[in-house]
């Protein structure tokens, strides 16, 4: 089993409208709503893959309450904490040129929520190889809450996979995860080449003892666990929505572990995952057959560690 | 007991960011949810004046649940029939120069949903000595919706009021309700002035039996009964958050019914609750001490007939 963390799921909610125009008022023709937050993204693609897999992390309000009426029936386990704040919302408006995106502040996490969902979270920790934490944290939330998680699921003596950015990142990479996950933007290195990435893969490794995966999209990925070091790039590009591509891409590595699988073969696997995910019209969902196929010919090559 | 009938309420959602840019992704800061719908405003007016007021209409899904647990403990009473499509969000996005308003479409109804919903408006029609019904009506009502509504109350021998736009205020005017009270933009003459509003309300009074009154905003507004006919303009100009001030002074025209006082006085008051709602910072509000204020210096002019 997988535990998959989502500390600050939303409900992502998507506006069809003919132009935004500010200062005008819209009629939206069309309203999809769907369960969103990266760790969310990780919990729905492992669900697809028939991975077994539980979601914890928080839920609370009216959103929450659809959030778990809309989770129900996806193959995740659902061991959300309830709140009393509202889980937030996302607001994505579509027209012809562009998307614009309104992004609501998390729930305000009470003392007595995080202690609730961190009993749950050892209670579960207990019966999981891995737990995989992505993405942002509600405020209220303490600020090295990544770091907390990996320490206790290091004392439960399971695997752990972190993409998160910032402080949230950091403190992760203190406490030591299995794997640390984040994109080249999460890594604060959103413009750099393989060649920087990939140093900078490798001075974390050292820095941390954790393999540190970066992710860089159409670039593919680089890799270190310290003494190897590998690089790979997509067999082919996929054109769709991005969106979700890299929650994909950390499902598949939490996957890969829970089934101890050498890393190399991980993130092969991942990568097509990746790019599977692109081709899905949402995020939290894979196109499977074009998984089989890029998983085919998805490959990572070693490379000299750094000086 | 008045009867406040919302076919089509929302959630309505205020966003507050730095600046809205079409192809931007924006941290929202501040998140204000409220109930709305113009019905609701005109049900949280009379409630907060101390009128029983009953509230039907539609709510589904998880905002429909939030909406009446917002509304509890207004003092509205609420016999909203629940429905299983959800009820729609507005999204206004304030920054400093601007409000952007996104309207979601409002939940679909099934047959079954309109049958249940009159079979409860005949319940409590028969309790209530004014029906007032407001604001648009959902996909899937019957096309003449308030003209269905005003004929059963009608056989109820209640009082009618009705505030709505296009065809179906059309649809109402033909059942000839005790008042018809459409803003101008509503009676499709946005930038009238009030001899060309007095005209219009006398055709339409004459023709339908109903006294019409249209609000016309900071200019006041007009009304004719089709013997007698009434301008006004407010006593002073207040400044404020016009949202809402139309939903006020409908519900003065309800109360004022209710209380059978004459047209003349009825106006003069709604039209300083109008007032009174301009100064509240939010929709369904007023501003009590400055309503009492404008009520003592607030008046109507009889006007002559139309020839």
């Amino acid at each position: 089993m997988i535990l998959a963390v989502c500390l600050n799921p939303a409900v992502d909610v998507t506006y069809v409208v003919d132009a935004v125009r500010p200062g005008a008022s819209h009629q939206v023709s069309t309203v999809h709503r769907r369960p969103g937050g990266k760790g969310v993204n990780v919990a729905r693609v492992l669900a697809q893959l028939g991975e077994p897999v539980t979601l914890c992390g928080f839920a609370g309000g009216a959103p929450g309450r659809w959030l778990r009426a809309a989770l129900a029936g996806s193959g995740v386990i659902d061991r959300l904490t309830e709140i009393e704040a509202g889980t937030r919302q996302t607001i994505t408006v579509v027209d012809d040129a562009d998307a614009t995106v309104f992004n609501e502040p998390g729930p305000p996490l009470t003392t007595d929520d995080w202690t609730r969902f961190t009993e749950t979270f050892d209670e579960l920790a207990k019966t999981c190889e891995v737990a995989v934490m992505s993405g942002s944290v509600p405020p209220g939330a303490p600020g090295d809450a990544y770091g907390l998680l990996v320490r206790r699921a290091k004392h439960h003596k399971i695997t752990t996979v972190v993409d998160a950015s910032g402080s949230q990142m950091l403190a992760a990479a203190e406490a030591g995860p299995t794997v640390l996950a984040p994109n080249r933007a999460e890594a604060g290195l959103p413009d750099a080449g393989p060649a920087s990435l990939f140093a900078a893969a490798s001075t974390l490794a050292g820095r941390t003892g954790s393999a540190v995966v970066i992710s860089a999209g159409r670039d593919g990925l680089v890799a270190s666990d310290g003494r190897h070091g590998w690089t790979a790039t997509p067999p082919r590009q996929v054109s769709g929505n991005p969106t979700g591509a890299g929650d994909a891409l950390t499902a598949g590595i939490a996957r890969g572990l829970a089934h101890r699988s050498p890393l190399p073969d991980v993130l092969a696997d991942a990568m097509a995952l990746a790019g599977a995910a692109v081709a899905a019209p949402v995020a939290g969902q894979i196109d499977e057959p074009l998984y089989r196929e890029l998983a085919a010919s998805s490959s990572v090559q070693e490379v000299a560690p750094c000086p």
